[in-house]
């Protein structure tokens, strides 16, 4: 209980590319930037925070595995592209059981149709679209602040 | 520049019931406190606040309507259930021009299907559900610090 | 348990044209008619009986709410036009948690293909349509005879 | 006209399991117990009773023809799984130009997506569903009581 | 025959927006322009004139009811958002029996999906769409020169 | 090859009805009109000839496996509602690989929705409909005269 | 009465290349077979008897139109690859009211999937399809001996 | 400028039947009355007039063509059966890009589901439907007051 | 515990024909074989072994209300064409509540697609296809040696 | 095989106006410079080659035939907005058996959602688009130089 | 002939979690558990058996490749979550010409309607669902004795 | 200006198979060879040229994203089976701003039904399918001379 909150920020595909791919769409912020805030916030929350990204789908399950062995309380995931089209991503977060906030920088209501469809959000605690680059900070403060320590 | 954001926050069809209706899934807080928080937040922003709640659809579109003369520079609005059957909302919020925040409670993609279909969303600025009555202190926050005032 | 069942009797949009409007599909019997019937037999059950009609949506949302505080025992909504594309009544009826039998005088079924949805349908006790104004007495009979008395 | 009122009661697969079956879904009364109390019902009105139960479709169809010869005036049909996938019992219902009424004992609107579309429900005088055994009582008695004596 | 036609002009919601809203779609001239012009071209062809707007839907439908205690002889509506979504106001339509021409100032196929389809248009007498503000002059004119006294 | 072609004629659901039931569709022959004429015709052309009709759809599937054994050449088959429904009719005729006709009186596209999709047609030689009772006379010549026998 | 029946053939795009066209499908004998024959037996029957083939929609039109002022009771058409997509010969043929036999040489229900579709066939008195070129034969017969003259 | 403003009417398939086909739908007038009043309105705005009809698509695309070369500012069109067929004439009208009006003489959504679909409706600057032939001159006329003269 | 598990094969329309019904899809083991081979597994079991073919749908159905009463703990089904049309099956299986396998000898989903949709997969405890007879061999064996002997 | 290959390029509607009509999506050259430049590669390779454009369906129909009688090795054909709509020209190009490619100027993807769907596409040997006027170029290389002299 | 038959076991995404995750749909036995079971079959049939996993689309491709190099007779691929989203990993399968069984622990209709469809299974000799982790067993059983050894 | 383009070819999943797998459907040329010829096309247009061929869908995102850093012009991209079910290819494609054209060695159209579809289509320049390994000949060569010099 008086062990800190532990939470893991996950980046899908091409988040890399993060504040030089369609700034009009995503802003101007590289992925840099959006994890040393969201870090920032976690230690003023006295949490743990680690962040990862790949464009590899099965690197992705593979984290999220390694995730339960490290104690993770809360995931923040930006899928990507794989929001769309991945289920071994979904079955891996509800393998390992671990509550999870589902992100995008923009709105996927906004573009094409096959963007709307989501394999994660019906099993998403809750869902933060559009906020920019800001929508990471609320995410991560969230979870810091209203996800529980979960049992060993 | 120098005058005060103008927010309004709109609560639709049995919001009123927060706190009492449904528990596991809207929580145990009423609109009075997610209102009087909300406003809190505004004030700490220097922000000028007002919100109002109707389950009349031909009221909201008022509302809105009204809005444009007050000089609103931003909406958060929980549609309830006109999220899913009103063209109506959705025009006098095109109508008037002015950027909002759509927000649900609870996640509505872990609902029924026809809950799934939101005639505002790909209007919207931003959207956020699952966060609770938390969500409302993350988009009030948001109008507050990340929206322009507006030309009159 | 020895105070009396009260019932209330919900009509919406168009009814108030009972009689009037395409008798061939509705009969000829006013909604003053079909509300005195109701009434009579609901008395002879010892029930407490209230009716309402409104072409408005967001009025019959209210007085769904105000059922509630009138602790009402069992609806018999008559959602006309409503069926088919409220939300917001259907949203009303699970916030207050009453149970209530769905009614229609002609048999949707026969009429327009949009005809055949209901948002109701699949939270309602019971459904009976096609019945004529008869459908009214055999429907408050049973919330007054099969229902029983709500906690409050 | 002075010929009393004849009314077939004809319940289709499975109900010959009625109050073993699923109970928290159709009850704990007995086929053996809502034909009595259909009969009793239709004798209090002077009306001729029979019943027929059966799980082959092709009876149904048979004993439907019979009802023609028979000189039968009204048919209260459960026709069980029959009304999602049998085109052959509409068929012998619009051959012998009976007027009926489909019956549920639950409400299949709360059940699986298949269960919503009924063969027979656009050529029905009327259909009830969810008021259990009781419904029985209340088609029957419509029959007895407000269906025309046919022409032979 | 003697006794002039009467024809009622219904705008529905945000249509009091008309020449501040999206100009580049619905063109400059305001809703008082527009009832001005459709008032004067009633009275040169000696008919009757009223005019209602709301954002209502229940305002509608009541007022609809009206039209036929007025013995109005013709409708022109422009539904705006309800035409894609209000039941309630086609039942009170077909309800009063009164022949009404459906408009609306800009082309809907050339605007989003949802927006192709009406809930009214296959009840209509007419449906006139695209050109812009004068469209209400054609729709008055046809109803004053070509519809029918009505038998009371 | 000088043995005689052997043709069975199979009736479905509701056919005994013929000349009886809705003779504005199917006309004022009955079935044994019809079975009579086919008779004749395939005498005149030396053929053998059997006739079957029943509304139970296991005993279609039983006479269509005794066809084989039995040697038949050709079967002409007016299926009825199970046209719609019918895969084992279909795997029936399949099993026992002897070709056949499918043949309607009236023709089903005029008629409701469901009765334009056929279980039957993809494997059928040929289908005819909308020719009366006079199409079960097209048919059997057909069968008699372009139809070959079959190897035991 | 005692003047004869007019019939008419048309025949659609690439019919003029039956008997070389995929003959597995269409059999062997060439247009000029199936046009001698179907007159051979229009003349049995003292019918007079026209024959026309276009692969041109437009044609096709006017020619129809043309059967009108020639007065002709009757038309077999086997419209090919219009069947699929022309609403303009559909429009036609109810324009100028000539009852019609809609026939294919094999049976397009075994064929690609845009093949099941049919633009005439609702309105078609009957249908005959995989009798090869023996369904003209059949086609006409009937229309000789089973349609009825037409009133000027 | 100062140079007329020079209209196209085009009728397409079956057109020419006017008056004749389906006068319950279409109504009394011939082609000929409708272009002759066309004609009127148009010599009256002082504008260049000329008509064209045709059963065959191909001719109604060179005609668009040649209006390209003979200076026309505005098309009226209605296109017939082709409206829900031709995606050439579409293309013909975006490729001479005059801007055009949608016309049918009847209402189409009054009929089968296939008419509800156009393929021109999305680049007409307007629609009218169901004014009968009336239809022809407020078109004419919108195009002759309301249209800008084009550069050549 | 120590009373031995009782098994029930059920084998649907047509597979009275394996072994001789298109071996290249089937196989050449004929039904008799099947049962017979089933049969000594489950004896080996120690379990009570019994048989059923039927292509009467309604056979079928009473067949499983008889096993209730035999106190049968597994049902192996084979339901050939009824797995795509029986609700009334599925209906009898849930009635009685027995655990149930279904089994298909080739593989559906390699075949037309109205066979990939089954009414009893989703209630089954398990499904095997594509294996042969040899899946008979372990659908029995697995009911004899994992399924629980059930309470009566 | 020492006789050289036969070419035909075929051109559907609106083609005529390439280099005009919309250059932003299909370029400045006109059809005269792209027959022009497809002979000029096909003289290049000793191949006969002829062109036809057309507006008419039907003359497009026609023109395939002819190239049977004409001894044509292969076709490239850009059929305009009948790849959308024309069955006949499939059927046409399926009974003459040459093999053709499929050729469009602008990529269709990227345009509407009907350009998506091609009657063609599925029988062509290849297909090439977005290639511009250049796409001619190699599919007339293609099929001079890969495909072979076919058996007349 | 004499030598082994080989085979191979392939278990995809998330299932090296088997025996941890959702044990109450997967069982409690460990993927190391479920390889050493079928090792052992595969060793009491003198088969050659090998076994991989990988949460790695491109990593199962690649190692259906390497199969083909080393001679693998037969393979049995639970492809977990790849089952409804890979098109890669059917077509090394297709493209490795290995014939393969596909397994699932939990019968997949029991759960979300994505997992309906499978991207293999038409391809597949045989499918097995919900015999739990003892479905192995059967499935090397039946590659181990039924399969042939293939040709190099 | 001067400095030459940078041309890149990227294969997809089990195209290192080329020549070996399916060779009906993808030809007899291995990989290498179809590279060689590419390199060789692209060297004498003085081209910078690379290959790339991976099963790994996060190893082509990186692979696109390198390209950018390496000052790639244009994309020749057979994305394989990923055509179908990769959003993240497209968005690397998209992310990085490179045109490319999408190339298929057969024609995915005459094959399932889900090759139809592409994820890719509508962003790329141009496609080319069916024209065998040719076709990368053909698409290197259009960059090489059509695509221009991108601004670094």
């Amino acid at each position: 209980m008086s062990s800190p909150i532990s939470v893991l920020l996950i980046n899908g595909p091409n988040l890399n590319l993060l504040g030089t791919r369609e700034p009009h769409i995503y802003g101007y912020e590289t992925l840099q930037n959006v994890v040393d805030n969201a870090e920032k916030i976690a230690k003023e929350q006295d949490a743990v925070f680690t962040a990862f990204q790949s464009s590899h789908e099965g690197a992705i399950v593979d984290r999220i595995h390694q995730a339960k062995k490290d104690g993770v309380d809360g995931i923040v995931i930006n899928p990507g592209a794989y929001t769309h089209t991945s289920v071994a991503i979904r079955d891996a977060l509800l393998g390992v059981e671990i509550p999870f906030i589902e992100l995008h920088v923009s709105n996927p209501h906004t573009r094409e149709e096959f963007r709307h469809k989501s394999f994660l959000v019906d099993k998403a605690v809750a869902v933060i679209a559009g906020f920019g680059t800001k929508g990471y900070e609320y995410a991560i403060l969230h979870v810091c602040t209203q996800f529980k320590k979960r049992q060993q």
